[in-house]
C-alpha cells in the first residue's frame, strides 16, 4: 500500500451527488479527468476487471463468442438504419482529414450486422451470438452522476443472428438467462421489466432494472411478480357493459368550470347522481390534444380521451405514438383547428360527431383502455360553456383506437392479474432486445435458407453497462464510512494492516500477506508508516471485505480479523489466522 | 470449430500488401470494418490477449501499476503543451454538443501528468510508474498496412514520474529492461536504436525496432553493436588538421559546371592534384540552402556545408533543426537573398565572408561534422562561374555550428568506434522516452521536495504497439501456406482434426480435446463435417502450433501429431497422444 497509486480523500468531491460517486472518488477507485470521463485507478480497475470476468464467463457459457470492434466507425451505416438522425446530438460525430464522417459508436448493431453479412451466407452458419466488452461514447448533456452516466463508459454488447423467429426467441432467452446469472453472481438485486423498444426497434424488449432510490427510471411492479417500466405498462381494461337502458346523453350549461375539479363541484351541486354517491373526477372524460410530428416531418393533431382523474404522461404518449415525436398542442394548433372548442372539447356535439375517423374534422380520436363500450362519461359538448352527461362509449361516440397516454398510479391492477402495482425507482443494468429484421433489412443482411432461398436474418441486441453495474454495486454495498465490497468483485480479498510502529508488526503483516497469497488470495498489505487511526479510516473507506489487524496483541500471539461489511471483529491466534482467512475466502 | 465465428478465405484481400495482413484476414483473425479499423474476431482477440498478458506481467514485474484513461479528452491540455499544433491533422478532433473541443488521444502524457498533479504533492509519493493498455487513435493518411498502421490500434503506454534525473534514469532503465523481457518472451527479434525525440521532446530516447524487410523505418547498425535510427545517427568527426603550410585559397573559372560531377571533371582536367590521386566529389563542399519555419511562424534561410559526395537527407535535417519545419529553399527565397549566387554559393568570396554570423548577410552557415578545422575544400566562390580551391575550414571560413544534414551511408563508421555501419529496414515495436520536464513544466506538475521546496517532476513515456507487435509476430511466424504461431501467443495450444467421415473419428477427437483441456491446454477441435483436405488447408492457414490428426490410423490405435512450424509429422499411439502433446506444451 505504500507503493500503491492511491490517494484517499476525507472530503466529498464537489460535483458528486450520489454516495457511490463520492466514495469511489474518495477511496481512490476512479478520478474525473474529463466531463463524464473517469480515469480508472488501480483499485477501480481491479473491481471492473472482476465484473468483466463474471460477465465474460456467463456470455461464454451461453455460447456467445467474444470479438472486439473499433469505436470509431463510418457514419454511413448509422444513416442507413436511421439511428444517426434518431440519436442526433446524443452521439459524438467527427470527420477525418478527408472530410469523411465518423461516429464514436454508442452501440454496434450496424457494425455487427455488416460483419456477419461480410463473412456469413448460409443458414448453416446460424445461430450466432457474438459480443464485446468495450468503451462506448455518448454525448450526455449533464454527465454528473459519476459512473452511472458517463460520456465514455464500459459496456458489454452482444448481438444474436438467427434464421427465424423461433431461433431469435431461443437466443434471446439464452442471453436473458445469462443476465440473471450475472446479476445473481454479483449479488445485485434486479427486476426484469417489460420495456418499450424505442429507437432500437424490435418486437420484444426487457430491461434489467436495479431497484434503488437513486434510480432515474420509474417502474411498476406487483407483489405477484409483474414488472414493467412505466412506458411499457399496459392498463387492465374493465369488461364492456350493457348499453341498453342507459340514460340518453344530456347537454347542460357549465359556466366557470375551467378545471375538472370545478366541473365536478358543479355536477354535485346542480346534477347530483341518483345512486347515492357523489360525482368524482373519474366520471369525467378529459380530452387531451396532442401534436404528433411524424418521421416524415408531417404534423398531426390527435385527441386522446382519458379518465379525468388522471394526467397525461408525455413519456407514455411518446411510447404510444413512437416513432412520432409528441408534444402538447400549441395555441397555433388550436387556431388552425377551430372545430376544437378549447375547455369544452368532446367527441360528440349536439350537431353530430366532432372527432374520429367518421367525423367531418377527421381528427383522430383515441381513448384510454378504460373507455370500453358501455362506459358513461361527463365530457365537453364541444360548444362554449356546455358539457354533456351520460355520453356512452360505443353508443354516442366511436374511437380510432386505444392509446396508453394516462399516467400510471400505485394501486392500478397489473395486467396479468397479479394484483395492484406499486411504483418504484430503479436504474437500468442491462437491456435485452429482440430486434427482429429492422437492421438486417436496412443493411441487406440475408443468408440462404434450407431451400436455397435468400432470407433476411433476425437479430437480437443485449447490453450490460459494466461501469454502471460497478456504481450500483458500490451504492448497495457501502455505508457512511465507506465501501464494503462483496467478495465476488472486491479489489483484494484481504487487507492486512500493520497497526503500530514496531518493526515486528510490519514483518508479521508481510508474512501473513505472503502466506495468504500462496493460498491464492489477492492481498493488500498496509505497510505505510502512518498512524493506525488513519489506516483504519482508509480500511473502512476502501472496503476490502476482510481486514486483518496486526497490532498490540501480536506480543500475545493474537491478531484481529475484521469483517468490514458486518463490522464485526474477532481475535484470532496468529498461528491460525491464515487458515481462518483462507476459509472465509472459500466461503 | 463448427461453432467458432470463423470464415477462412482462399483469396488474399485486395487491399493487403504484406503477408501478415493477408494471412490474418484470410485465417479469420481480423476483418477490416473501417478505414484503418479492424474487428478482432475470436482467434485474433485470443492472440492479442496473450500478447497483452505478457506485456502486463512484465509491466507489473517492473513495478508499474495499471490504470485506464478515457480516450476522449479535452483538447485544452494538448494545446497547453503544444502537441495539438504539432500533431495537426494526424489526430482526430471533435466538439461536443456545447462546442467544447476534444481529442481522441494519440498518447496520454498530458492526462497522466494532470492526474498525478491532481493526486500527488510530495517527493514521498515518487517514484511512480503507471500504465494502461488502451485503444489509441491517429488519423493516418493512408491506413493500408493492416495492423501495422491503423487509425485505431491497441497500445501499452506507461509514464514514469520522478523527483530528479537519477530517478528518471532508473525508471527509464526499468522500462527498457522490461521491454527486452517482453520481446524475448514473444520471440520477436529487436534492435534498440538511439532515436531522435521529435515531437515528444526530452533528453534520451530509444526505439525498439524489429528488423524486417517490410519495415517503414531505416536504421543503421554496426557489427560491434551500435544501432540508431537514421535521424539520430551521429557522424564520427575526423581529427582536426594542422592549418599551417596549407596552400592559399585560389579562385578559378568554372564555366558549365552545373553539377558536382562536371565540377570534378573540370578540376581533374584543368587543376590536377599534385599528390597523384584524382579529385573526387568528396573534395568539394556542397552548400545546401534550407528554409526553416520556426514555431513562431518566422521563416529563416540557413546554409549547410556538406561533403559534395553526399546528398542532403531532409528527415535528418528536420531532426537537426527540430522543432522548426524544414524545406529546400524556393526561388522566392533566393530572390529575397541576392547575396546567394545560385550554383556558386560558398561561405567565402574574394570580397570577404559571405555567410555566417560575422558576415554582412547574417545568413547562418552550419557545417557537416566532417568539416573540421584544417580540412581543405573546393567550393563556390560566390560569384558567377567561379569556384575556389584550397578553402580551409578555420582559416578561410567559420561556421555557426554543426548540423547533421548529410545522408548516412553503409560503410560510414559508427560513432562509438564499433566499426562500419550497415543500413537495415525495421518497424518500431516500442519507444522509450526520457521526457524530462517539458510536460510537467507546461502543466505545472510540481511536488514538495525533502526541503519543502516546490520542484518540477521529471517524466518518462514508454509505448508498445500491441496490435503492431501482433502483425510482426504473424509476419515472422508464417509461410506461404499460412500462420505458424509461437506457443507463447498461439490462439490455441492444439488443434484436433477429425479427418474422415466415421463417427468414431469425431468421438476420438472430442475425447482427446477434453483430456488435453483437463491438462490445462486451450484446445480447438475441428468437428466440421467437411473434407479432410479443407481441414488440413485451414490448419495450415490458422497456424495452431500442434495439430493432432485423427484419421484412418485410428482403427490401428494411431494418430498423427503434426508440428505446424517445422512441418514435421509423427505417428503416435492413441493411448499416449495426450501425454505427448501435453509434454510439447510444457516445452
Amino acid at each position: 500500500m505504500s507503493r500503491l497509486f492511491l490517494r484517499t480523500l476525507r472530503e466529498d468531491p464537489a460535483d458528486a451527488e450520489f454516495r457511490n460517486h463520492k466514495l469511489l472518488v474518495r477511496a481512490g477507485y476512479i478520478r474525473r479527468v474529463a466531463p463524464g470521463g473517469f480515469a480508472w485507478l488501480p483499485l477501480g480497475l481491479r473491481v471492473k476487471a472482476k465484473i468483466e470476468t463474471v460477465v465474460r464467463e456467463e456470455m461464454d457459457a451461453a455460447g456467445a463468442q467474444e470479438v472486439h470492434f473499433p469505436a470509431l466507425l463510418s457514419a454511413e451505416p448509422y444513416k442507413t438504419t436511421g439511428r444517426y438522425a434518431d440519436y442526433g446530438d446524443d452521439i459524438f460525430t467527427l470527420e477525418d482529414r478527408k472530410g469523411v464522417e465518423y461516429v464514436l459508436a454508442p452501440t454496434h448493431e450496424e457494425a455487427f450486422a455488416l460483419l456477419v453479412k461480410d463473412l456469413y451466407s448460409s443458414y448453416k452458419d446460424l445461430p450466432l451470438s457474438i459480443y464485446q466488452i468495450q468503451e462506448k461514447f455518448r454525448d450526455e448533456t449533464r454527465p454528473r452522476a459519476g459512473l452511472m452516466r458517463g460520456r465514455e463508459f464500459t459496456m458489454k454488447d452482444a448481438y444474436s443472428f438467427d434464421i427465424d423467429d423461433e431461433g431469435l426467441d431461443a437466443s434471446y432467452d439464452l442471453q436473458r438467462a445469462a443476465y440473471e446469472r450475472v446479476f445473481r453472481r454479483l449479488g445485485l438485486e434486479y427486476a426484469i421489466v417489460s420495456a418499450h423498444a424505442g429507437a432500437m426497434g424490435g418486437s420484444r424488449s426487457e430491461e434489467f432494472l436495479h431497484p434503488t432510490p437513486i434510480g432515474d427510471d420509474t417502474f411498476v411492479r406487483s407483489s405477484g411478480g409483474y414488472a414493467a417500466n412505466v412506458e411499457a405498462f399496459r392498463t387492465l381494461p374493465p369488461a364492456p357493459r350493457e348499453i341498453a337502458g342507459l340514460p340518453a346523453a344530456t347537454v347542460f350549461d357549465s359556466p366557470d368550470t375551467p378545471t375538472i375539479a370545478t366541473l365536478v363541484a358543479l355536477l354535485n351541486d346542480r346534477h347530483p347522481r341518483g345512486d347515492g354517491r357523489e360525482w368524482t373526477a373519474a366520471d369525467t372524460l378529459k380530452n387531451v390534444v396532442l401534436a404528433l410530428t411524424h418521421t416524415n416531418g408531417e404534423r398531426e393533431l390527435v385527441v386522446v380521451g382519458i379518465p379525468g382523474d388522471r394526467d397525461a404522461d408525455l413519456k407514455r404518449a411518446e411510447a404510444a405514438f413512437f416513432p412520432a415525436a409528441v408534444e402538447a398542442a400549441t395555441e397555433a394548433d388550436f387556431a388552425a383547428h377551430p372545430v376544437l372548442v378549447k375547455g369544452y372539447i368532446g367527441p360528440w356535439s349536439a350537431a353530430g360527431p366532432v372527432l374520429g375517423g367518421s367525423s367531418t374534422s377527421g381528427i383522430r380520436f383515441l381513448v384510454d383502455p378504460r373507455v370500453v363500450e358501455g362506459t358513461e362519461w361527463v365530457t365537453g359538448a364541444n360548444e362554449p360553456e356546455r358539457h354533456v352527461l351520460s355520453l356512452v362509449a360505443g353508443r354516442d361516440f366511436e374511437n380510432d383506437g386505444v392509446a396508453e397516454v394516462a399516467e400510471v398510479r400505485a394501486g392500478d391492477p397489473a395486467p396479468d392479474g397479479s394484483g395492484p402495482i406499486e411504483l418504484a425507482r430503479g436504474t437500468e443494468l442491462g437491456h435485452v432486445f429482440a430486434l427482429g429484421r429492422k437492421y438486417a433489412d436496412a443493411l441487406g443482411l440475408q443468408v440462404l435458407d434450407r431451400n436455397g432461398k435468400l432470407v433476411t436474418v433476425t437479430m437480437g441486441s443485449y447490453g450490460i453497462g459494466i461501469s454502471r453495474v460497478m456504481a450500483l454495486l458500490a451504492e448497495a454495498n457501502s455505508d457512511d464510512k465507506g465501501l464494503a465490497w462483496p467478495r465476488s468483485v472486491a479489489p483484494f480479498d484481504a487487507l492486512i494492516v500493520a497497526a503500530g510502529k514496531d518493526e515486528a508488526l510490519f514483518e508479521a503483516a508481510e508474512r501473513i500477506g505472503r502466506e495468504l497469497e500462496q493460498r491464492g488470495a489477492d492481498v493488500l498489505v498496509d505497510d505505510r508508516r502512518i498512524s493506525p487511526g488513519v489506516k483504519f479510516k482508509d480500511a473502512e473507506l476502501i472496503g476490502v471485505p476482510t481486514v486483518v489487524v496486526v497490532g498490540r496483541g501480536l506480543t500475545d500471539g493474537v491478531v484481529e480479523v475484521w469483517d468490514r461489511a458486518a463490522d464485526t471483529r474477532s481475535e484470532v491466534a496468529l498461528v491460525s489466522v491464515v487458515d481462518r482467512v483462507a476459509a472465509l475466502l472459500e466461503g
